[in-house]
């Protein structure tokens, strides 16, 4: 097992630690052999090297089976626009280089988390569905520029029939092992792109007659994750409609802090957590490590095919959970360092 | 008072038919002298001229002080990807033709309704803020089309200085009259017409130094809504993002059904409902005209600048609320049909 560990920014380097530990538990238990290589991304590597995804790092993900990726974001850089390097472009350059054209995020709740949510339990209580953003098009990275000496400025989203056809077939392949129905979110009513998607969308639906596809619009859709999150089964969309609307899905459980995501690639997968690299915790010791343990979770399961390894990880969370051994951000009694969750988890 | 009403498709006949009582009764108490005259739109357009914004109705609407407007919509035309003229167009003609570049949205809860809130209580009663989305410009305008034999489809966001400032003035000026806090909504660490969104703000907000101008990105705010409703007052954003959260933020309070929206234009103002036209109760009397019935109470105040008319229409919103004299949607007892719920209001 070929790991690259990208620590990035913020609480990245010590999430990323704890997560680390739980998969050299693991590869231990089940005689792996395991190599693993440490690479500079974000705001660290515009310091160190001037640019937020090195050619290094970029060399070392190619070489790796799997990417273990903290994350990335630095105040000094958000509110200035006109910084002409920034964190989030190492990021977007990672994710076009790599080919991950498809950003998986499981939306589960847990059951001693509930009361933090913030719907009304009986509404969102059960809820599990995942979203399938695409990643690696769209107007995220189309042409974009100035005009008439800066006063206009422009995007432009584009999107490909394969670009399509690629992640509504892993779409469908998630919904046929999961409760059959698939939801393609787009904006055809008014974007030429999204008409195509639901051209595609269309054209592919009859070959899979057991699953239910079902079209809504980006807006209706971000109602629906509130009123009824539980009529979702697996969701799909396009890059910037996913980038609102999995952040969204992913407050609805009460449970932000928890919750990993893989992104798949053409040339290797890279597994975060969804939340940021939350600064202002930095070097404290007190983030919570879960969600990036499960991201590892996620890793041996989708990247190397070892189910029963990650259930291992899921399963001694869920026994930090329910011990109540967790750090402050969820704990109900004494709060544990997320040096010390991590130690837990992986003993 | 001139005011041309489009009912559109769907209910929207019979819930401009209550807002239109309100307004009579309204007008004969304070001796307006009233002039209306009606206008098609949507599919009903379509189906009687092949246009769902034709130009009769757009010179109609050109003459009005004001345009009260139901909804359109039509499931025909919903699935059909290759239909060549779709209800939404018309929409979007009469945006762009009558210059509505601010669409303003209150977000408010009703006392009564919050149980229907998908939010627990406390997060959500008390919330009162105002959604400001850009109308004519962004994604929605900007030029699209198809390459590549149809294969590849492009839709283009562009934004000037001038549309920027002309939103953003106007929202400024809405902070001031409230709470005196304004957030920014944008992408700006990765689209280019957010960046210049940022631009103009911070230029902008030294004019404003009694209101505090706050930055946050458009997945951030999607979580925002539904985690701290209550530390909003004033929202601005672009078009596309603004259609996205302004829907999310109506289904915080419950009261979807209930709430109104104003068009500010160039030429004239457009008042409407911000439900949809549901088609699945259209001419069964049962709809609530409640939302309708408000955003005739927001015509009088925003283009009439009539406060006290305003304030009469939603003083018997408020009554019929508290008798429970009420529709279907949101009855606790006895239901009252549509044209039930506008006499009463109107008596
Ligand atoms: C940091 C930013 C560029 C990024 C995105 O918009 O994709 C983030 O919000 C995410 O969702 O991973
Ligand atoms: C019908 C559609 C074109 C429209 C929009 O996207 O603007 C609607 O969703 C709205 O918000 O008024």
């Amino acid at each position: 097992l070929k790991i690259a560990i990208l620590p990035g920014d913020g609480i990245g380097p010590e999430i990323t630690e704890q997560a680390l530990k739980a998969v050299k538990a693991v590869a231990k238990k089940f005689n792996h052999e395991l190599e693993y290589e440490y690479g500079v991304t974000g705001a660290a590597a515009i310091d160190q090297v001037g640019d937020p995804y090195p050619e290094e790092t970029h060399q070392l993900c190619l070489k790796a089976d799997a990417v273990l990726f903290g994350a990335i974001g630095d105040p000094r850089f958000d509110n200035n626009p006109k910084a002409k390097v920034r964190p989030e472009q190492g990021l977007l350059a990672m994710r076009k280089k790599l080919g991950l054209y498809a950003n998986i995020r499981p939306v589960e709740t847990f059951e001693s988390l509930l009361h933090k949510s913030p719907l009304r339990r009986e509404l969102v209580e059960g809820a599990n569905f995942v979203c399938i953003r695409e990643l690696t098009g769209g107007i995220y990275f189309g042409e974009k520029g100035r005009k008439d000496d800066g006063n206009t400025a422009y995007d432009t989203n584009t999107y490909t029939r394969e670009e399509i056809e690629r992640i509504l077939k892993l779409a469908y392949e998630f919904a046929g092992k999961r409760r059959k129905k698939l939801t393609v979110v787009d904006k055809a009513n008014v974007l030429e792109s999204s008409r195509l998607w639901r051209e595609v969308a269309q054209e592919m639906a009859p070959q899979f007659p057991d699953i239910q596809t079902e079209y809504m619009f980006v807006d209706n859709a971000a109602m629906q994750i509130i009123q009824w999150p539980k009529n979702f089964d697996v969701m799909v969309t396009e890059n910037m409609f996913g980038d609102i609307l999995t952040d969204e899905a992913s407050v609805i459980t009460g449970s932000l802090g928890l919750l990993p995501s893989a992104s798949i690639g053409v040339f290797t997968s890279v597994f975060e957590p969804i939340h940021g690299s939350y600064p202002q915790a930095a070097g404290k010791d007190i983030a919570n490590p879960i969600a990036t343990i499960l991201s590892a979770a996620m890793m041996f399961e989708y990247a190397f095919n070892l189910p029963e390894e990650g259930k291992i990880i899921r399963d001694a969370v869920a026994a930090s959970m329910a011990e109540g051994f967790v750090t402050e951000d969820i704990a109900e009694g004494q709060a544990q360092r997320t040096s010390a969750v991590g130690d837990w988890i992986s003993h």
